[in-house]
């Protein structure tokens, strides 16, 4: 099961300008494109307004220094108003992808000494998904990719890959494991659940330490229920009460099935799980309520 | 020591139409900029005439199929010539560059179902640098690389970081090792001799199978030296007569030091090393006296 059909924007920032879909274009030499040598982000909001965009501008300025690429995420913050305002998105649930490369250079695997990075950035009007209306399926397989799953970048093809394998079965997502260990979704993080203790891999660099992760973790202390951060294994796969996938777009979302395993019958997930998407829930309406003071 | 400072084209071939270098631009949404979804590949030639085209063009189907784009290579063939004579390349030595990627679709890590593989294709006039006329220096470092590096993809960004180490270090190459086991350098094969056999890491996932590789392989087995492709391990790694590298545009590369350990002193390269590069050149100019007959 995979979540509507994704949209074009009307508009695109293209470095410092905002530009109509059909003219957002960039030179074939940009390294994003022959190297897939870039980081990215994406973030979810409302009101005009992005959930712990803190947050993600942080982990953005950690990428571009993990991938040594020069550039200022605060320099961005200025422009989104516009953007948002071509794209007449006011009060709409919405979503704001930026991506930043290495810039434009001819073909060379090392970092070229003159280009500058190429940014672009887009807003769509997206609704998320109600919070675990439709209990979800996942399916395993080996993680492929490389040895820094920290870095939010864009050779993402071991993901498109991953990803694919759930599309073709009719799944939501793929959960990855290596070396015996459950690491992470295709796009998601993972989360279990065994006599009330959470468990989730720790945020080392076979994971992407997803902003959603981190909230939830967060919320566990905050509501008293014990997290380890602790990988399981995929022997202790079908051993767990709960499992949960947290990603921006997915937000807190019920695995209700992995493999031919089910972890519950109907349509309620573990009290754990609804516990901490309730929590995550009101946590994203303060912030709304906390940033609109 | 890096090679002579890379160029851009003229001309880019760009689904279809010749195009000047500055409007060679693609959509924002060309999966191999938001996903490095794609593959590639590189060749060499003289005379309008490119060596070991057929294996290239094999390759890169190859390639292709493992990501399941679906693309005939062989519906290039006929504009090359067309390339060649847009930026005035005749009997010049040169370079010619194809990336294929998935096509432009709504930002979604899945396979979009409506999606055209976008093509671009340039030549370069280069020379290439004559064989070993430089002795190399090469480091090593950890192969952070995927699962799948048999495949040739544009998701490149651990390759470049691999790459820019050497740089960093005024070296040519980097050498990478995973287990304890040296696979292959950011952008070429390596091959090692210990007592007249030839060692080189066997064509599985954990390398790119070079075409220059494939060649020296079957040139070894022509002459009579014995040819082993089982890895060697770090701690081997000094302990070796010879290293040189394949590529193809490197050729085959003595390597005179890796780290702080000289193979030889001098300019002049192992006994195994000189003699496939000679019977290298050979096979080339063969190649060349075949193909215009």
């Amino acid at each position: 099961m995979q979540s509507a059909q994704p949209q074009y924007p009307t508009k695109v920032f293209l470095n410092g300008r905002i530009v109509d879909l059909q003219e957002a274009k960039i030179s074939v030499f940009d390294r994003g494109f022959l190297f897939g040598d870039g980081v990215y982000e994406v973030m979810v909001g409302q009101n005009g307004q992005f959930y712990f965009i803190e947050d993600h501008f942080k982990r953005l300025q950690n990428s571009l220094a993990k991938v040594k690429i020069d550039f200022q995420v605060d320099s961005l913050f200025p422009h989104l108003n516009a953007l948002l305002q071509s794209c007449s998105i006011r009060d709409e649930a919405c979503l704001l992808y930026i991506q930043i490369t290495r810039g434009i250079a001819p073909r060379k695997h090392n970092f070229p000494q003159d280009a500058s990075p190429s940014v672009m950035m887009y807003i769509l009007k997206k609704a998320l998904p109600g919070i675990n209306k439709s209990p979800l399926s996942v399916i395993t397989s080996p993680d492929k990719r490389w040895l820094q799953c920290d870095i939010k970048m864009i050779s993402l093809l071991g993901n498109v890959l991953a990803n694919q394998i759930a599309v073709e079965h009719k799944v939501y997502e793929t959960l990855l494991y290596r070396e015996n260990k459950i690491t992470e979704g295709s796009h998601c993080n993972v989360f279990f659940v065994k006599n009330d203790v959470v468990y989730t891999h720790p945020a080392d660099d076979y994971i992407l330490n997803g902003i959603t992760r981190q909230k939830t973790i967060d919320l566990c202390k905050q509501i008293g229920i014990e997290v380890n951060e602790k990988a399981i294994t995929v022997d202790e796969l079908y051993k767990m009460d709960e499992a949960f996938l947290t990603g921006t777009t997915t937000q807190i979302a019920s695995i209700k099935k992995v493999n031919d395993h089910f972890y519950y019958e109907g349509s309620t997930p573990g009290a754990v799980t609804a516990q901490l998407q309730k929590a995550f829930k009101k946590l994203k309406l303060s912030k709304f309520m906390a940033s609109s003071n």
